[in-house]
């Protein structure tokens, strides 16, 4: 008998997703899974409001509205940016059963919910690629990668380093940065933190290091896995030091093991950190 | 009978310090203040290590050293820019009876060392001009107003909204950011706050507007003050809020009470704001 076909929903709490993109991803999920996959871009995808889709109260409430949908068995965040810690922070409180046994993917500025959701217990969030990365070049791959996931959870769509019997989590430095101390920071005691970022100065990512590896919180985590550092804009004068230098660093100075390298990255060859969840969820 | 001189130790416990700016300094210290100044460019301000005024080492030793050196009456960082956090961790626990009685005085990246000495009650840490500012239009005068504080406590010098009796705080805005969980984080219950910063974003000011007013201890103040926030850079999209848009939006989001502007900023008439402190100074 066929399995019945997923559902999953898009949302943009943070910047709007380009139509031409949706549509490729569209076509894209049609080719590879026919009827086996529903694919619901919500309509606030494609609002815009000055940095973002939509004011702050259209995309709290496309996001509480498919996250407690349970037609629906993933919410598939479309792009990253900024703006997903302005929220209604009220929302958090209102997601329902059907929230608590989905699956939540994206990267990037997306961190600030799904650390929140991991936090809180709140269905299985997961760190990976998102609709707006078919604009990319091989983009279609990490699309293809993520949707793999989502539908099947084909296991070679994950981190090579992820197991299941350890937790991990991955997160862009910069946004980890900006969540301690917020209720989107989750437990991070004996789980493996990997980090990536784009388009940051190297003294910025410096400075990011000096304060996450400052976190009693962060101290306790079993390793921190260096991802991708892209698109580093040039430091006047040269910091002299590459990110995996600055990385060690950081390290060795708070007493966090160095584990080496992660696949993940703002390109698309990111792979999928799903992050630890204290549920069963249904396959 | 004539006060004796008082002496003032510069350092660069980040970006070095241009030696025309110091040679200008020295100059107008000479014109306003003659024989009662003493003021001493520690060598270590000219070093050039990458991005830094001499190796993570260097500084650490001249800060200590001029800290610690009962002949100077005070502590004038140089300049800020990126590198204070590098500082050997452990110079803090070696600071002497000289260096619990003096002033510090600095801004922007300088935070993280004001901020540590103010939680371990270490001597008088101020927010205010640098030497590095005699390179401003017009920062001849702020310069002077650094000096003027420092050498004779003139209370014009002082941001009007400070009180004696009302503990106060001023810092740029990203590096209470990073510097939020960590040993440079003072304790602000009661205190007023006053923020300002430079070159950022928009979306990165809001970004960490979320950060910084999402912390229980930032919630604890007595409320928050604006400075300037000078050369934001274009934001793309754009952002659609002004910086006090965005600054009255988390602090009402928070329950932080806005307090209105604080005469603060990267630029010539940024004053002087004291933080509080555990002893009693000699004047």
């Amino acid at each position: 008998m066929a399995r019945a076909a997923r559902s999953i929903a898009v949302v943009a709490p943070a910047n709007r997703l380009a139509p031409e993109a949706a549509e490729k991803v569209a076509s894209l999920a049609r080719a590879a899974f026919g009827e086996g996959l529903r694919l619901h871009f919500h309509p606030q995808c494609f609002l815009s409001s000055g940095h973002f889709a939509g004011p702050d109260e259209a995309r709290s409430a496309a996001f509480l509205e498919v996250a407690n949908n349970p037609a629906y068995h993933a919410v598939w965040f479309a792009r990253g940016g900024y703006g997903a810690c302005r929220l209604d922070d009220a929302l958090f409180g209102k997601l329902n059963r059907a929230a608590h046994v989905k699956d939540y993917l994206g990267y990037s500025d997306m961190g600030v919910i799904l650390g929140r959701l991991a936090r809180e217990g709140v269905g299985r969030s997961a760190h990976g690629p998102m609709p707006t990365d078919v604009s990319r070049p091989g983009g279609e791959a990490a699309v293809l990668r993520a949707l793999a996931w989502l539908v099947d959870r084909d296991a070679t769509a994950l981190e090579p380093n992820w197991r299941a019997d350890a937790p991990a989590y991955a997160f862009n430095l910069t946004v980890l940065s900006n969540l301690l101390g917020t209720r989107s920071e989750p437990n991070f005691k004996g789980a493996v933190l990997m980090i990536e970022d784009v388009a940051e100065h190297l003294y910025r990512t410096d400075r990011a290091m000096f304060h996450v590896t400052s976190s009693d919180n962060v101290r306790r985590c079993a390793g921190l896995r260096l991802g991708r550092f892209s698109k580093i804009p040039e430091n006047d004068p040269p910091f002299e030091m590459t990110v995996r230098e600055i990385v060690e660093f950081w390290c060795q100075r708070a007493g966090i093991r160095f584990l080496g390298e992660a696949d993940v990255g703002h390109d698309a060859d990111n792979k999928i950190v799903p992050f630890p969840t204290s549920i069963a969820l249904t396959s």
